[in-house]
């Protein structure tokens, strides 16, 4: 049998997307179960393994994706049609942000082809982005349009912490006009189908409330009873173990100690400040982020899509010091959700 | 010279209050820098003695007050004029919550009087005190109607994690009309206030951005630009060291790390998701609260008052197991502001 390939898109060429490709292709404990198809620029690629000390070889692949199915190992489909003379570091610039924009778009071709089982995504740089004339919020807007995808839903895991978001991307004020009951129970319904793919088991959700101390009966506000508990309820009814809603600050530690195996929050923040809180280190000596562990995992797309969950941290482009952990993890989240793992 | 008095109120009979109370007076570590002065129930207290087996000697006060100055050691004041002949345990009841509402007041006219430092609350139950007819979201407002105080602030702090909200019990869609820059200046000034006489040097702080991605530059809503940058501005033209507005879900493990000695929310949700995760532990074991640390303090009240940071927990309550850390903690904080440290 064929090992299945999985696409990995640079990201933007300027940030640390392609050292932490580098650094983290090279590690034993991803190896063998997929293919690794590389989507990008070879200029940034070898750039990179010098800032990073690291190298391995490739099979270029030309931008027709004849080849594919026909490597071993490690390949590498270089497009730089979008690319200046120079590629810079650690800066904004439309001719980096142009460039992953049609590499992701490349990749989500591919993977609606099935000739990748899936795709993992290194970080763009949405002002980048937009500065080459491409207007979306980030990674998962682009991909729910290119795949005509309406219902998603946004999953943070690292480990056991897993928590998904009903809405994202959006002003917290416009959230609560974004809370439909139908809304919610599509995000129950997308997450309870995730984890019971990653754990093969259904799982324990907790359901966050909206406002604090979820509503006090009504006196903190309205999303609870009209909206969260009737769709609580509805996925109950649909066989799924929902509970909830839960006064959100107390739900986090719950879920750490093991009484959820996961959490859905409401909006961006509520998920993300526990998300980081409980994943990322700020080292006290050096002043620097010394742990970023991490996967950005899009619910609802006829594809699989992870990502790091991290940013392009153009102050690290360049040094070779970003961490390759993130990536790590997503890669291995892909597998999993990709149906190989062993 | 006398030891100050400090007023420890039950909260609601009902709940754990007796019963930390009865544990964290006879704790060695907050003896000698105050004479407590508990306020509530003594047939809660000595109910209290028997379900946590500890047992202290207390010197008995008129409710006129006259011996105030006089007692050495642990002092009750108790009034059980709105109690019935049967204290309920564990159940939400209005002759608990009149008589939490009672002790409050009390002890919010010895402490205006300045008959005593500061008053440390042990928790009341809301619905409790609604059914007595006492219409208010919390202590908070009560002690700020009271006292006659219109700009408050709700301060969470444990060791050197502290968070100050500018909102707080309020639905959250409500939160954006209420984000003035004034109301934002108030909350930093009081926090820096409250966090030089705690660490004895004026403080870093980060202030919290609203939306996601800190605004995303105006995509993601305008709060920063309209309110909370120009509050920022403003704060540090009167030489307080602010900095932001940052995205919340990557300061608090900065915070965490040290970067800032403090943080200031924006709504309630934000500050106590971080605070909670951070503070308190759920065991995966017994699946039950093993770690509830914290103290909530109101700033901007004329007179020092702190509290603990968790409920009545009436599941608990009539066990003995309910943790005094919390209360001790509380205790040093109020005394830590009262000027009282050593």
């Amino acid at each position: 049998m064929t090992i299945p390939a999985l696409a990995i898109t640079m990201g933007d060429p300027a940030g640390v997307g392609p050292e932490i490709i580098t650094k983290g292709l090279n590690r034993e404990e991803i190896r063998g179960r997929f293919r690794p198809l590389i989507i990008g620029s070879e200029r940034a690629l070898v750039r990179a393994f010098s800032y990073t000390g690291t190298h391995f070889s490739y099979t270029k692949i030309n931008p027709d994706m004849k080849e594919i199915g026909s490597w071993e190992g490690i390949a590498l489909l270089s497009d730089e049609s979008r690319l200046g003379e120079e590629i810079p570091v650690g800066q904004i610039d439309p001719t980096c942000g142009a460039s992953a924009f049609i590499w992701l778009d490349r990749a989500i071709r591919l993977a609606l082809e099935k000739r990748v089982i899936g795709i993992v995504t290194a970080p763009l740089h949405k002002e980048a982005l937009n500065q080459a004339g491409y207007h979306y919020a980030g990674h998962t807007e682009i991909l729910a349009e290119k795949t005509g995808t309406e219902e998603y839903c946004l999953m943070l895991s690292a480990g056991n912490f897993r928590v998904a978001h009903v809405t994202c991307h959006v002003p917290l004020s416009k959230v609560s006009d974004l809370l439909t009951q139908e809304r919610i129970v599509t995000a129950i319904r997308l997450f309870d189908e995730a984890l019971t793919r990653m754990d093969g088991k259904r799982p324990r959700i907790a359901v966050c409330a909206f406002n604090p101390h979820s509503g006090e009966g009504g006196l903190f506000g309205v999303e609870e009873s009209r909206a969260i508990r009737p769709a609580v309820k509805q996925s109950q009814e649909q066989g799924i173990q929902a509970e909830g809603p839960f006064p959100c600050d107390s739900i986090f530690p719950q879920h750490v100690g093991g009484r959820f195996d996961g959490v859905i929050a409401m909006y961006h923040d509520q998920g993300h400040i526990a998300f980081k809180l409980n994943n990322f280190q700020f080292d006290p000596k050096t002043q620097e982020w010394s742990e970023v562990t991490g996967v950005n995992t899009t619910l609802g797309l006829p594809i699989v899509r992870t990502s790091v969950d991290h940013g392009t941290a153009f102050d690290l482009a360049g040094t070779g010091k970003a961490s390759e952990r993130s990536l790590l993890d997503a890669i291995k989240a892909a597998v999993q959700l990709g149906g190989l793992d062993a």
